[in-house]
């Protein structure tokens, strides 16, 4: 397991090596965070592209340097793009994560997050009760809260990421993430995120864009927890509420540099 | 009928429920405002859930707070959804408010209108035309647009609340509530509210996390007119156009209290 | 052919014109962009309607004032309400734009594009290599990015504006504008407009607004690209990045006035 210090210099790596690529991440995401995520992208310096129909999800995904797949809002024609995006990602090697939104007793979005479980996500990436829910071991949230504590979930975080070979990330006040071996925690970040949509499902394409630039899947993700978290530090102290803070995000997002990320990561 | 000091306790009561138990409330709306909504209910204090999926939206509105059904995009998969989540909700219990944006001429959403109108929503909102559409006295707006005064929709808006056994809310420079029985008039707001889209849409989602803090649906309506109204003003006071107006919004719908509520509620 | 002095009283002209008409525009358009768009149709004084459902989108199109067709996001039910909507458009003589989003080698929306291309859309808004994609001439691009000049693709847009008989808009850091015998260049605008998503999309929009202000097709193109790229300038002086730009650009839409236009127009 790597200590502090060589993740402070690997997340700087990764933010450059995203700035300088631009990697194109396609994503099949909920309806009520498209745009924002769309904007959170380009603002970190990746290339968004919502391809998420039947016919072209698989192609693309094929070709992209990295997928999100977000069960937020996940109609019938979002599904089935889901699964053949995936298999586009399989044949592409194109890393991908899943976002199980509100999964838990939710009859339609649940078997569809297990089924994609199954195949295998570089990274899962949730609250406390969905990634409970995902691992088998509770009962889910309601919605985007969620009823259990990050720490709680570490077991099935593990399990989890022990069935998948990926990396399972656990959001909350600390963030925690692991490959079922190594656990990191993250302690950055501002409850502001939880005041706006999306502040989550953002999060899962900015790790889509890092899985692009780092072959090291839990250094990648932990770059993009990173720099995301602090991004919503510097934000949230020029905001005056919900509505300023989303607006300074998407430019703490394009502004953040290697200097804040050593000035700022709390990471252990 | 109330006068209008009862009213401001009321609706300051009704402010501090929403934030002291964080209604969760599920929106079935349109495509366009669907990030707003979301925003706006945060800002406020609710959860919002945008559950709109057939299979899903049913057994969510069983346990959901409130639930908002808003006619601006019905896709097929949405249609199906708002009469499943019409009828989880009659069997929770759970209070439901109907936008039937832009209704009138246009062929798809006017019978679907009509049909839920016959289901008892606890709240319709919406603009002059539409409401005197959904009575069956008019002709209906252009879109969002109402063509007819609030004052003239007023024989409308009490039969149609005759007929749910609900609230009606007319929205204009000033809005125009009933039961049927009592009429209130709310004079407070910012033409500014109309010059952003999701203006009047996001109103039909702060009404139902009001709804579920207070059993009177009347004075719940008039709280959450009279909130969303009075955030539009303070916000106005500090913006340069339309693109500030809505953040600037978001961020007064989280800062509004109930100062702000006594000293400039402008209600008869 | 006009030189640039007229071309800035007639955009001038066309600004005013839309002020005082306030032309309801149709878009049919992805949901990444969709808030986004109305947001700008209302800053610049226009009215949105997002009617994009089969059974109502060709009713509407033949009573709006203009309507934007984008291939963003295209849902089978949007697929067949683009068709249905130009019929309608056709019917009503309603101007319509269509935009080709990252057309080229994905299998769904490009052969969309090229039968929508057939039915004479009054303009084509895209980038340089969603236009050399459409003119059959090239690849296409990979998403929203163009890898291709915009001068480069002089040769596609004019034998495509000449197929069409309309208007083809190339946008780029110079923006091409072509009716397939004049050739406008317009230099303004500002790089944070491709750091926004939706940036050209709500320009698609805009444009046809502009179309329901001036017969002279290619003069309201002009009048539409050279208002929005000198509000994206406005708007750029006073932004930190990419979140305060955009609500910026929102605000310079509603307060750009015919000084501005004069005093920044670049147009050739």
């Amino acid at each position: 397991m790597r200590t502090s210090e060589p993740f402070i210099e690997s997340n700087i790596d990764a933010l450059n090596r995203v700035r300088q690529t631009s990697p194109l991440v396609q994503c099949i995401t909920n309806s009520v965070v498209v745009n924002f995520t769309a904007n959170a992208l380009l603002a970190i310096g990746a290339a968004p592209a919502m391809v998420d129909i039947i016919g072209e999800a698989g192609p693309f995904a094929t070709v992209a340097s990295g997928l999100l797949i977000n069960l937020g809002t996940p109609t019938p024609e979002q599904r089935d793009a889901m699964i053949e995006a995936q298999a586009g990602a399989a044949a592409g090697s194109t890393p991908w994560v899943l976002d199980p939104v509100a999964i838990g007793s939710l009859p339609v979005r649940t078997p569809l997050a297990h089924r994609l479980r199954e195949l295998r996500p570089s990274v899962v990436r949730g609250n406390a009760s969905e990634i409970i829910a995902l691992s088998g071991s509770g009962a889910g949230g309601r919605g985007v809260d969620a009823l259990d504590s990050v720490e709680a979930a570490l077991p099935a975080a593990r399990s989890l990421a022990e069935s998948t070979g990926g990396v399972v990330a656990v959001s909350g006040a600390v963030d925690l993430l692991t490959d079922g071996i190594r656990v990191v925690r993250i302690a950055n970040g501002d409850p502001m995120l939880t005041r706006i949509t999306g502040g989550g499902c953002a999060l899962g394409a900015v790790m889509a864009a890092f899985l692009a630039a780092d072959d090291d899947h839990l250094a990648a993700t932990v770059a993009a927890v990173t720099v995301y978290t602090i991004a919503a530090e510097l934000a949230a102290a020029q905001s005056a509420g919900p509505g300023t803070f989303g607006v300074a995000f998407l430019d703490a997002l394009a502004s953040i540099d290697g200097e804040h990320v050593a000035a700022r990561a709390r990471i252990s």
